[in-house]
Parts: C-alpha cells; structure tokens; sequence
C-alpha cells in the first residue's frame, strides 16, 4: 500500500520550487497514518560559544530539497515504505532554558505516544534533554548511540546551570538512559582537566575517542556500537560537530581532527537494523556555514535516519 | 470580520520557527476566502548574465520572518484588513522559456479570475511577460508602473529570441500593456546605443530616468507616476536592480548610480489610492547576496504592497 | 598634562600589530587616572531573532585599530585630553538573563561610582537595562538619547518575560529614566499593532520617527534632541539597527529605510556640549557582517562618544 | 624544439598580473602549432538545481593563474613538450539550449579537425553531448571515463526534455558512446528510484559506485578503469561534482560522502598513456565556492590533463 | 571613421563569456591607432593596514564585462568616439616599492609619448608617484584632481619610507604637481593630529573635506573643482575609499561618513570638457568585497573616464 | 607548583569574553617566570601571490578562544605544567623586508636568550629567516623539521630578492639549519622546473614529498622525521600550507593533494619528546578563510606545540 503522505513530485515541480519543507514531503501536524516525522527545534539558549542553532531546522530543510527517494547505499525506497511528514518546527520561549525544555517536552510527547518515529533537527544539544525525558516517557531508558566530538556529561557552571555542554549528565541523573548499553563515540580536542576526559566511562557509558575511531575504523567502531545497543531501544544523537571542520564548519564549538561526511554515513548505516525509536541532529548553524556543507550534510545525515526507519517497516 | 487566513501568532511561536512562508502566512493553495496571495515564480532561464533567481522566492520568504502585521507609515494593519495566504510557487520547467511562460500564464490566470491580488515573487524579469497575459486576459490592458534600471524593452537577440531583457517589447507588442498610461523609472547605466535610451518614449510611455528621479526626488516623482497612472487598473513591476547596488547587491545586472531603500518605500507608499491588481517584484538572487540585505528590502517591498492592497480593501 | 594612558604609536607599531584593544589603548582593569573606559558587555541571550552580539565587542575592537587620535570634525585630540582605556568585557552568564543582569549591574558601578565615562559595547539591547540600573544608582535618572528602529518598550511575552525588546520599559517602570528629558530617534518598520507604535508617547518620552526624521533632516532633528535634553544628566543609547542594513546589515532584526553612516555621525555630533554620563552601543553581529562596515561604524561611533567626552573635560 | 606558445613568464611579471587566461598562456583563436587548447564553454542553461556554472570558465582561469610549468608527480614539464594555448570561450545562447548545442557543437569541430587536443571548461555537464558529437564526428565513437556523483543518464523531463542529467543519455542512444570501453565512476547520493541506480550498466557500460570506490580505493579503480579503456580511442568527463563538498562546494547538486582532492590527482594520473583525445570539466559554479577551493582544484586537474597529453607528445 | 579596436559583440558573444578584458575591449600591447589604453597596476606593497589591491584589476575587469557602449548621462558612444584597448598590466616586483614604482614609470612613459590617454587602475595609492613622474615627464606639472578620504600627504614613516600614504608628498616636492590648480575633495575619518588635517592647504592645494562635501552638495562642489583645474593640463586620481564603505567595502583603509555611488558619478561626470591628460582608480581590494559592489562601481567609474575622453575627441 | 601565568577561568569568564589574548593567557611583556611565549609577527611582504598573512595573528587569536587547558591525546595538563603567556606582536615596517626583518631578529633574541620557548604565529613564511637567525644566534644551527607544500629554497628573482619562497636558502646559506638533521614533508604541486623539485636534496636535507606522505601514511614518516632529528636542537616550522585547502584554505599559496587536520595533528603529535627549541606557524590569512577553518586549526596546532613543550618540562 502506498503510504499517505508523499513528497512533491520532482518531474512535475522542480526541486528549487515551493516553499521549504523538509525532503519536500508536506507539512502536516496530526499524526494519523504517519510513520515518521521530521520536527524542528529551534531552541539555542543552551549555547556557551557561538549561537544560533535557532536557524538550524530552516536549513537543513532548505539543503534537504535536493534529496530523492531511493536510498541506494541501503537500497530502499524511503517514501514508497513508510508515511513521512514535516511536522514543522516545536515552540520554544527563548532565552529561557527551563520554560523552553518544558515546551519541547511536553510537545514531543504525543509523537512518542503515536508511535511516530521522530527525527528532531536543533537546535543545541541542550534540546536532548527535554527530548529524552520525552521519549523515556514512553518508551523507559533508553540506549544512547551519541556522536559528538564532546561528551556533554558536565556538571553545569554557575551552580550547575545547564547548558549544551550538561544535557547527558541530567539524563544520567534522571535515568533517562541505559547506560549499559550506550555508547559515545569520536569525543576529541582539548578538555578542561583529566578528570573531563573520564566523564563517560565514569557514567558508565562505552567511549571510542576521536583518535581510537581513526586509528581502528569506521567498521572495527561499527561493531562495536552495534554489539553496545543491540536489542535495546535506542536514542540517536549526532551532534554535527562530530564531522571534522573542513566538511562541517557550521557549528557552534568545532574541533579540528574529526570525521569525514563519508566516515558519518558509514556509521550511520552501520545502526541499519538496530531498534531506534528516535533521532536528533543539533548544532547547525547557518550563519557560519558559508558553503552551505553542513546543512547538506545534516540532510541527508536525516535522510539516512529516514532509510534505517523504512528498512524496519 | 476577521479575515479567513492569519499569520503565525509571534507571541506564541517565535518568528524563527516554523517552515519559511511569507510573512509566516498559511500556506494556501485554495483561493476561497482569499483576498491576497504571494506566489513564487521561480524561473530564471531568462537571464543573460547573471542566474539564479530561482532561489529569489526561497530568500524572500526567509527574510520574511521578520515582518509585522501593522505597517506604521501607512497606518495599516494588514492581516486585520484583508485575507492573505502564501499560495507557493508555479510550477516551471527550467531551460524552456516558451514552455514555461505558457505554464506561468496558465497557471496565473485562476488567481486573476478569482479576483485575488497577487503579489509575484520572481525570478528573472522575462516573468512578467506570462504573468501580463495572465493579468489582461482578466483586466484587458494595464497600466504599467515599472521600477528598473532597464527597460527591458530590447527586441532579443539571435533572431528576437526572448530573454528578461525583452517582456515589455512583447507586451506592448502583444496589447497587454496600456501605455498611454505606463511608466517606467530608474532607467540608467550604460546602454548599447543611442536608440536603446529612448526605447521607452518610442514605445508611447513615460519616462522618469535614474538621473531626473536624483534631480527631481520622489516626491515630485509620486506625482508623475499618480498623474500618469490615476483611474488605471494597473500592474506594478519592480526590478529589484532599480535599487543601489549597495542597498540591493543581491541581483542579476546591478546599476551603480541608484537609490536607497528609503527611496524606494516612498515611491511605493506614494502609489497610495491607485487601482493596482497585481504586483511583481524580480531579480533577487540570494547567492549574491552575503549580506542578506537584497532579500530583506524585497520582502519589505511585498509588505508594502501588501498594505496597499489593504487600504483599498 | 599628558593623560597617563595612551594608545600604541602607529609610527612605532603598526596598526594592524599587537592585541586588539579598543583604538590599540591599553587594556587596564584599574581606575585610578582614566577618564573614559571602554567595557565590553558580550551578552546576547535577550534576542529573539538573531543571535550572536556575544561577538560584537571583539569586532568592534578589531575594527577600532584603524582609529585615529584626532577627530577634525569635531576638533579635538581625544587622547591629548582624557586618559582613555579598554577595561575589557564584563563577565556575563549566557542563557541566562536575570542572573548575567545582576553581574552586569554590579560590575557597572565601580565605573560610574570613579567618576568614569564609561562606552559599553553589547551585547544586545537587553544590556542597557543593567547598566541603567548602574548608572542610575549613581547619578538618579537619566535623560535618554536612544537612537534605534525600535522603541524597546515592549511588556514582554509568555509572563512578561525579559528580551532586547523590553529593557526601557523596565527602565521606565523603575524610574531609571527621566522620561520629560528623553527622546527616542529613528523608529520604524511593521510593528505589531497600532498600539505599538503610539509607546513611546505613552510613557511619555519625545519621538522621531524614521519617516519623520528623514522628511525634517538631521539638523532640524539635533536641534529637537538638544532641546529635549540638555541640561539634564543624559545616557546615550545607539542600536545598531537605526543604521540602515546598507550601512549596517551585521545585527539582529535589521528594518530597512534607515540611516546613511554620515546621518549617523551627524546625530552623534550633534550631541556636542550636552552633559553625557554613559553611551552604550548594542546589536553589532559579525557573523552578519560580512564585509565588515557595520562593526567599523560602530567602532567610529564610540570614538565620537569619546570626542564627546573630551570635549568636555 | 621549443613549442611556440608558452605561458608568461613568472620571473618577469608576477602570477598576479595580467589578462586572466589559463596558466597564464596566450590567449591564440587560431589552431597552427597548437599541441593542446583550454576552451571555457559557458552554458548552464541544463542545470535543474542551482545554476551559474557559466562563470566557471572565468574563475578556473582565475585560480589557474598559481601554476607552474613542472609537474613532478608525472615528472613532465608541460609547456616544453607541447603547445599550449588559451583558445578563448565558445560563444552560446544563453536560455536556449538546443540552439547554443548546435553552436557548440559546431564550434568544437574545427578543434578536432585540426587534432589539437582540447580541454573544455564548462558550463553544465549538458555541454558534453554537444562536445562529444563533434569528437565523434572526428573519431567515432569514443571510450568514456565518466567521474561524476551522478550517472546523466537520465531520459529527461517533460517530453524527453535534454537538462545537464541527460547527455550520456543522449550520447548513448546516438552512437556517440563506444559503450563496451566505458566507465562511470563515483556514483553516489540518492536517486529517484531503483531503476535510476541501474542505468549505468543497463546501457552497457561499466560502473564503479562512490561506495565501492571508497572501498576498494584508488589504485584497484584505477587498474579497473585501465583495463576498460585502454587502446581505445577515450574521452574523459570530470564533473567536479564526483569531489566531496568539503573539497568541491562551488556546484550545483553536491552530493555528500565523495572523494578527496588527492583521491581525484590519483585517479587522473592513474590514466597515464591511454589514448584521450579530449577531455571537459564541468559544474563548478564560483559564487558557490567563498574559499575558491572548488576552482582551484579545477584548475589543478585541468593541469593533469595537460601533463597526461604532454606526456603522449 | 569607425576606430580601430572595438569591444566584443555582445549580441554574438554573451558578455559573461571569453577571456576578461576591460569593458570587453581587445588586450593589445602596441599603441599604434589608440586613442585610450586600460591598464592595471597590481602594486599593493605600500598598503599600511589591509593588502591586496594587486587583485584589484582583475575584480575590475570581471565587473566591467557589464558596461556597454553608450553612455546616456554623458550622451556618448565611447568606442563609436575613440579606439580603446586593455592594455593588460605593468610588470611589478612584489615586495619591493621602490624598484617597483622605477617599473612603472618606466613601462608608464612610453604611454604618455604615444599620446594615448590612460586609465590606470591600481594597485594601492603609491602606484600614484610613478605614474605621475611618468606624466609629468611628458606633460610637465600637472594639476590633480584627488578624490579620497585621506589626504596621503604624510611624510613618511621609520625615516621618510614611502607608502600608500606618501605619494602626493613626494609628487609635490618633486614638483610633479601644480599645486595652484590642485585640488583634494572628500577627506575625512580620523588623523594623528591636528597638523595632519591642514596638510593640504599647506602644500597649496584645495580642500574640500568629506563634511563640507556633504554640506554643498555636488554641484556646488563640482563648480569649486572647475574653477580650480580648468584650462590646466589634468591628472585625475581616485581612491576607491572616498566612496562610503556601505558603497565600496573593499577598500584597505575604509573610512564611513563617505559619498554614494550616485555622488561619485555626478562629480566624475561634472569634469566634462576638462583637459585631463591620465585617470587612476585605486585601492579596490576582493577580497573585502564579498558583494562585488566595489568592482562594480569601480569598472562604472573607470567607463565615465572613458566617456570623458570620448567626449573631447 | 602552580606557573605564574595561568589563562582567564572560562568556569567565571566565558570563553568568548574579554579582549583576545592566544588561549585566554595574559599579555605579558617581560619573560621573568615565563616557560612559553605565543609572539604574532605580523609581516607579510615576502608574500608572492596573495597577501594578508599580517592579519593572521589577530584570527588565529580568535580562534584560540575555544582552547581548554588538558590535552587528552598528549595527555597533559598545558598549564599545569608550564607558564605561558601572549607576549603580543613584534613591530615590523610593513613594505620593507630587509628593515622588517631585522627588527624582528632584534626583537626575538631575548626570547631565546632568556630560555623561553617561543611559538611564533606569522606572518608569510619569509620572517622564518629572521627567526631562525635569532634563534642560531642563541643555539647554534638547528635541525629543521619543515611542513610544507612548497621548499621554500628558492634562490629568489630580480636579482636575487627575498621573498616567502627563499627563507630556507638563505638559512642555509648562512649556516643556520643543521641541514643533515633537517628535513622538509608534503611538498607538492607544480614547481617551475625539473631542479626545483630537487632541491631539498640538493642543499643537503631530507624529504618527504605529498604524494610519498599519502602512500606511505604518518606513522612510518613519523618514524623517518623522527629518525633524522632526534638528539639535535630543532626548529619546527609549519606552513599551514601543508595542509590540504578543504582544511585550510585561508593561505596564500594554496595547492591542492594535501593533508587533513587530523593528519597534521597526528605528525605534530609525533613529535613528542624530541628537543624543540622554537615553533613557528606562518601564512594564515583570515580573509580568505569565510568558514574560519584554518585559523582554528592554526590555534590547535599551536596548542599542540604548547603541549610539546609542556610534555618536557
């Protein structure tokens, strides 16, 4: 059966016309017959470097335009499986962190509760937080598949203020996230002490560094993730400043010595068959992102997220 | 009455969220209730340097977040008057002007016949020339009020083949413009011969050259386009090149030698009154525009329209 | 009497050499012997559209290298007669507002409290708050010079809630401002309703509107803010964004028909004799700011605020 | 013997100065003495996403202005073994594609005819089909090493419409394309169904996928690519949209996960001795590209081509 | 009699294609049948703050393929009036002011014999001294019409060293200038003291500072200059930055406060009829000029040079 | 013990406030108590194509901004360790190497004299002359470890004239490098003649060209610099150059086939133990770098010197 919701015909109205949604599918905000939903979170409050997060979703839909249906890499036809909306961006009070984390939860809960497969675009990384407690709602702790060039887990500033920098830490303290089947992977660049360097594993989370996945490589590093999460329901979280700089320069706290666009989608597809319930992808930022890579990147970064979902349908 | 169609509550949900309409207006494609509609036109085939106001819609829309509903210099609330709608963009087919033009024309002509007033946010000034068709085959011949620093009144080029330099010549050709009662001003740069600069008045239109509108100013200008024009059904085109290239940088053939932003909101507000059933506003290519002024000035030109439209309401 | 701080001799140093340092003065955090400091407020957590003010200081500074000592406009040798410094930037916490407004405050009054002019440089528009509260503290309300396209006196949204909008009608209800004595200059663009466009006048302040201010010029208009404040202990506010986005497209929600930099110098020069006790200069995004001229305007602005200064000592 | 033409000599007037032509070789438009042509073909008229690849000829001419005569990794200096020339661009009609193919088409013969070996500069990849009927109409049908992110072997759009996805499509079905001795090579990114992603070998020729190509890598693709064409008489095609983002963002439909700039030299130089008897390069678009990466690695296999001619001489 | 050399037809050859030469004019190197030459100076070594005008020929001669033949403000048909050339550009040393300016006046001299009138477009201001010692030598002292916001009549740093701010010092010692018929319009910004703003009413010349300007207005301005210079054998130089930078951002040493495109025209317009013997246009540097408005207005300039030469033929 | 100097508490001060100083540290003019210097040296004449190298040091500043104190990979405690300070820029008269250059050899000595280690950010590669002079003066030849695309051997032109092409010939010349422990890695792309790409060799050093550093991988030529080295007082120089343009691409000779950020982390990294004397860093220019990728792997690369020097104290 065809799903409900398709997106704009390409051969009838080209791909650089009508108005933005993401991958061109239609904007639509009841959940009836829809398998996934890609919702933006325009919320940046969180950032302690560079801002601007907020114009992250308007992007990343504007990149998505050139996206196709067909997946060839993992040879599905994304649109032909499942029902895929744009459901438009959550509302957000900003400059006001607690209030705009209650928002952004109480307004992600009925997608988990519809059992819609959401893919959330930041936003910081701050919005992780009211997304998790939103998802473990309905779903319990869940397995964390978290890539980032940092580990997210400090303690907060300012007598633990949180920031982009705390999200997992709250998580773990809330017991939002199973730690024993999750796993961060390519954290790198300078920390504040050594003690910074321990957070994860002290958390009780796996950790491959940034130079343990260069050294042994994105299959060796796909394994391992897999053998972490397997069976567990599972949160993705891609930070894109997980990307190395040159193919990534959009984003608020860049650290050389990262990843490849290639290496991303590598792993990525590697989570193909893995039980994931919800995804996020944060911190782009158009503003520094004069080429325009990193939204392109963040776009089809979603549109493998939209593959592995039509694969388990 | 309220009108049918609203605007984005910004209390509510911030001007940076959502996906990017105008004004973060509904996007419609039914013109019941509807007293005004934007429209992208984004074809841009016809451009003989420059390309890429294909992405003029796009950018519009984007720069549109920031507008407001009450327009203070004309003491107008917008969205209180009339009903407005984002109606998206027609289709095209890139690389055929004829065949595009005949899909713009069709496409245009339902707007008309519902008696909605359409803003047209081009692409490339070839446009206007389908649109016209569209427009008179509705209101028999317009009055034309054109700002430019063309007069895109050439008669092509490689045996009279079409370009955006040449839909007026088509359109007096073809009747669909009145110009005992036409204008156009801006006109300036360099031409390719002493017959280009007087193509206008040949024609039977009046003329207010880039360097009378400097001597003159505009409000002296206001009276001649209202004298001219007064009593009309008429069609207002604006090339966004009629504005300063600093004002403005983000088009096709840039002038140097123009106006500011503030001069052109003056000549716009002062067309106050006129029976003005359609509005085109072309040009505006964002990749040369870093700055993002070019779009911003654009869509406040469309706000402006807007609220003429609401004044006669 | 040589002033005890000078800047770096461009004949001996370079202009482009060295830490950048407002002018390439020396960055002290002591007060003893200044006149005049320089103080960087990097806070941009009250913005509702764009972000990123957090980088204005810096390139405000780095555009201030190309500073001269003298002002032939004004005919005077700044550094000859007031020892000037870069006291550096404020601590601030990001993301949240009420805590970082209480830093800048008591930051703030150490200046007013030596008897120094202090120049802040934001930071967004939220910063004048704070900082009036310090000066007020101090010298009891102020006259207000406030050049901007917006009034700023919004009552906030979702509870009333802070924003770059709101800080001079908190200022008001306060009684941080000697409303009889002060002037907002150069507001317009779309507002929200008619009632916001008539705030101004309500609390009580004189307005010039930027349709106004362009029909009567800025001598005309130097003469009514002359009359309006002098006499009077007066804090001069400069938004960026009364700037027209040619002049100055690097801030938050640019308005376009505004101001031409020598518009802008004008006003400023106007402001000569008046009893000034504190400037601050807001909204300047670099990341906007591709070609630079808006923080080099700013960096000008703030040095004739310095000529100001010293044309009174 | 000397060769005729030799680029300016660097020593005398710096890479900086004068008329931008191909490494700053003479700009000739007659074909005695010439070994080896660049010729810019400005027509982008094809393009179905973002357009502008009609400046590319100028800005790879711009870039080229940084290289020197030796090429150490094929150990060969260029400008002794063979002459050179800048022939100038081919003259087209801008809008109109079938017209400015045939002029193309009409204009490459004499090239050909006169066995220069040419290097094109495009414009969109629509421009190889023009190019590969006059090469045909001298050779016969030609081996083809296709390094693209995209096959082009589309059927084309409303009607069988020709775009830049369509030439080899167009090229096969003429005769144009000695298929059995054909590649394409790099293929990646979503398509528009199945049946898209088989075309390639459906047609006859052989294809390495970008998966299998980062696979594999690049000495065993270069091995694949020798035993397919070698002896024949070959052709090459270089979208610089085979390159990464990262590496190639000036063009129109970037396709993440792609090759590195040194990926691309190796492939290049792995076609050392086979019998090529024209090569294009096309798709890079200068106002995509701020860093000017895209046309100086344009500009770079360009010289590769030159050096793997020389080295046949 | 049609003149010899004659730009490119754009009717045949679209204006965006072929090798760029000024104003499309062939790049011929002998001055036998040459009324008026173009030719770049890519000297930038004397530049004290930002570098990089050795680019600025190139980013000129990209903009001017937008100029066409006639002229309506001037009411001429320049290459109808008089045989043009690009001349391409003078050798240099990088690096090396001195050995490099005894180049330029050199390979400038020859010029001057010829009786071709050049355009020189430098380069930075110090291209100014070795062109006018080439001037001079042929035409004797001559009277300067300067255009700028600095005076560059400073002494020299670090023991009289030269720089871009040196060279009408040197040129009146030298005795290159007839100061009485000198003048220098548009100065302003900044200076090191109060000595350095009556430099020029010290060496004999004019003034017309920056605020003065905008106080007359161009016609009265434009009057003041005639007076000044008529009837004296003219050398016209213009320095990009007595341009606003919201008009010409890129420029080494922007000064805000300045003129608009439109004010530049009128005044260069306003030397009709005038005995001006050379023309140069400096210090337009792209690499500040994201927008491309400062070629732009430059190649625009450059053209009403040639109009005036066109105008006494 | 605690060092003295310790950079600005990013847990009080947030890392993007206060004047910018190279990772936060003070600006200190005396080396009392001082392990570690940064120095600017803001020279750029030498510079051959394109200029702008004397803002290098202000960007890479910026960029340092995100530094944080702990290196995971080194695993140490930068600051912990060693006292570091920002001893600002060196004077230089821009336009005059020879002069430049001696004043910076002059200003370096007591760096070296007082045992400080100094980390130079330039510049063009030409001020690696003056440096080495003074750093010979105090040590004796170095052993030269030399990352580069080019040799910098070159004899120079016009007679011999320096530029950033020959500081390495002089060096050796004048018996400052210990040329049987130096070594130069990654040249490549084109060179003038078949001698040119043998001059490493020729003068005595050791190489490892471009494309032998991609077949051979970092590890094995890390091996191969550190085999040649070890034991002897060493230099490190770094072009950032070296790197591959996707990486870095705001430089002034850029060659395409180079390295990414990781890569050239992995060789600084392999530096460790080995006895380094003095760092320098050249050829970052931030105005051709829109995504301000290079300066940011510019400040990382430093850090990673910094962290070199930490490991050994």
């Amino acid at each position: 059966m065809t799903p409900k919701y398709q997106p704009a015909d390409s051969m009838k109205s080209p791909r650089f016309a009508g108005v933005r949604t993401f991958a061109r599918l239609p904007h639509v905000t009841t959940l009836e017959s829809v398998d996934l939903a890609i919702i933006g979170v325009p919320f940046d409050t969180g950032g302690t470097y560079r801002v601007g997060a907020r114009f992250g979703p308007e992007s990343i839909r504007s990149a998505s335009a050139l996206l196709r249906p067909y997946n060839p890499a993992l040879e599905v036809d994304v649109f032909d499986s499942i029902s895929c909306i744009d459901f438009g961006d959550l509302d957000v009070v900003p400059g006001y962190l607690p209030e705009a984390h209650a928002q952004i939860t109480e307004a992600a809960q009925p997608l988990f509760a519809a059992d819609v497969v959401p893919i959330f675009l930041g936003g910081d990384h701050s919005v992780s937080l009211p997304l998790l407690r939103a998802a473990a709602a309905q779903h319990g702790p869940l397995a964390l598949v978290h890539f980032d060039s940092h580990s997210d887990l400090w303690h907060g500033y300012y007598g633990g203020k949180d920031t982009h920098g705390t999200p997992f830490r709250r998580a773990v303290e809330e017991g939002l996230v199973d730690v024993d089947h999750s796993i961060q992977v390519g954290l790198r660049g300078s920390v504040y002490d050594a003690a910074d360097a321990r957070m994860t594993t002290e958390v009780g989370m796996e950790l491959i560094t940034g130079p343990e996945l260069h050294a042994v490589g994105m299959a060796a590093a796909t394994e391992r993730i897999r053998a972490r999460v397997e069976g567990a329901a599972t949160y993705v979280t891609f930070d894109i400043d997980f990307v190395d700089p040159a193919f990534a320069p959009g984003t608020g706290t860049p650290e050389v010595g990262g990843f490849t666009g290639y290496e991303s989608l590598q792993l990525v597809r590697g989570l193909r068959g893995l039980d994931i319930r919800s995804f996020d992808l944060v911190e782009v930022m158009p503003m520094y992102d004069p080429t325009g890579v990193t939204s392109l990147l963040a776009a089809n970064l979603a549109h493998e997220f939209m593959a592995l979902t039509a694969l388990r349908s």
